[in-house]
């Protein structure tokens, strides 16, 4: 089941095409709620129809009968053949290849960018996309309390990722939002390190940056652990403690009706405070949904407001080139002009495995 | 280690642009050898560059030190600014989003498709990069091979994805080349089935498709089973032998200076003759590599000349709505003049589990 005919209907209506015309397949999922690799829709004035080749269209059939999308075989040439009367079509210029693009000129459209209208409604989630998170918020944390008693000295980091993965299978996610991170010692100052086979020792920083996908909706976890305390890691401590206050700062400061650039300077100053700001070498989060990576951007140029039911990670980072990176991130949601974690089962605070 | 500096020069005069400008992942990773889910390339006269943000650029400067690749710390602004003095941006139209091609040209720059030139290269495999997908192979036969036993009667769908994804993880893999497809009984007869809680019964058909990645390069493996035989499979074995013999017709009757067209017709053809073309709803076979779905392609409509080096599925398929599906599936590459299957240590034959 995917979003209301009403919302299509706005979608349309604010798009100012003859018809949108949407075939990258976190879209299709959006406006159809059905899961494809490959398809088409059309969003016209008559209703929202969706074009599936053989291999769906029996799937798409069944699971849509009822709905308001109507199930058509085909596929591009079946789509354009619907749309042939329009003159301008919408499509979404972020997700839309130029050779389709070129492709569509050249059939005698004129395009124009639907993805502002998309991106309007994609960015405030309906309850039943805010519980598709949670369910996929809940996975990740269960699976990381899971994992954490089963991390042994001299796993590499790739074991801890597979099994990790395999936790949230388990508990129900049909994958990983992205690569999983795992980062042992010195590879944690690395942010986007690639996990890889590193033996994990006594006395390492352990940093995990991970998430999973329930019905294409997306999490998004980093915790950083100390594996053992060898008495070394004073500095360590210092800085996770601040990028566990400036974490919990986004939480409490961070409202409705901010800018993305305003709630990560929230984080961003108090990390300038601490004579850090120099090592968050991010932004503080990212919208979350059906990509890992959408809208609003919370970031030095974030410009949009932040408002109810839109769906972001707070994660900020500090990162020393060389020694040891810290990171500390929820998916959280705007709910009643406040910020509310989406992740009530793992500690923000510093865990000695 | 990415690709040599004459390949890349080569593709950079066949594409006849002042410089390319590249975005895409895979293409990124495909011309720096380097992973990343960010950056971009620019190749021009004067060799490589690689605009590496903050999070890539501390290891994208240790791991391409000493290549022909200049490691550079920026993003789209820096590397828009190296090709200013261009006129003729070679992109990749079908890899290019319109978004970015619109900025582009507003720019002043004249786009030109460098897909063609990319993909010329691409599609004919280096040892380097077939040794990746042999070992992206090993790891999904010995993955299955780990699997089989552990199947038992009253797992679900969901289950069994999630113990051989876990398996291939273990074995090296860097995770699944596409969501893995497990079917159980009727599930079967849907190509593109989505995985599900699904319980195993016995008597079921069990159809599996999936693969991993090691080094991001892809393999893709689809086997069909029974779990128990009672008694009822008649229509199924006779389905099950027909599609064996096309898989297998394929190897030994598709030759290098065949068309993709010709090569699906080898299989289309054995299944006509058996009454079964029209349950044949898909392509015969795809390109793969860094993406699970790449050039050349084998179907009705694939003009492109099969040779030597280029690697394709050879996955025929049957499938009768609300029955049961059958598909056997191999990566496979051209050599010598004929198809080589990757996968040496699964069964094609009909194994009752």
């Amino acid at each position: 089941m995917g979003m209301s005919e009403e919302e299509k209907r706005k979608i349309y209506r604010e798009a100012g095409a003859d018809a949108l015309f949407v075939e990258a397949d976190h879209l299709r999922r959006y406006l159809t709620g059905f899961y494809s690799t490959d398809g088409y829709v059309v969003l016209n004035g008559e209703g929202c129809f969706f074009f599936a080749d053989p291999r769906y269209f029996e799937a798409a059939e069944k699971e849509l009968r009822g709905s308001d999308i109507t199930v058509v075989a085909g596929a591009r040439k079946e789509a354009l053949e619907l749309v042939k009367d329009c003159k301008t079509l919408g499509v979404p210029y972020p997700f839309v290849t130029l050779s389709s693009a070129e492709d569509l000129r050249k059939a005698g459209f004129t395009l124009t960018d639907c993805m502002p209208a998309l991106k309007k409604a994609m960015e405030v989630k309906t309850e039943r996309e805010l519980s598709l998170i949670q369910k996929a918020c809940d996975v990740a944390e269960d699976a990381l309390l899971n994992l954490l008693p089963e991390i042994k000295e001299g796993m590499t980091e790739s074991e801890v990722a597979a099994l990790l993965e395999y936790k949230m299978r388990q508990l129900g996610a049909s994958g990983t939002s992205f690569e999983t991170i795992v980062a042992f010692g010195a590879n944690s100052s690395v942010p986007h390190h690639e996990t890889g086979e590193t033996k994990l020792k006594f006395g390492d920083v352990v940093l995990i940056d991970y998430g999973c996908k329930v019905e294409g909706y997306c999490s998004d976890c980093t915790r950083t652990f100390l594996f053992g305390d060898d008495g070394a890691h004073e500095e360590f401590k210092k800085v996770y403690e601040e990028v566990l206050k400036a974490h919990e700062l986004v939480k409490t400061n961070v409202k409705a009706g901010m800018t993305g650039k305003e709630a990560d300077e929230v984080a961003r100053g108090s990390l300038r405070q601490a004579g850090l700001a120099e090592y968050f070498t991010h932004s503080l989060g990212h919208g979350i949904g059906l990509q890992i990576h959408e809208y609003p951007t919370l970031s030095p140029r974030g410009e949009e407001v932040l408002q109810d039911g839109m769906v972001f990670s707070d994660e900020p980072g500090v990162y020393l080139a060389g020694k040891f990176g810290v990171r500390i991130e929820d998916s959280c949601c705007m709910k009643g002009g406040k910020v509310h974690s989406f992740m009530h089962k793992t500690e923000r605070k510093l865990i000695i495995l």
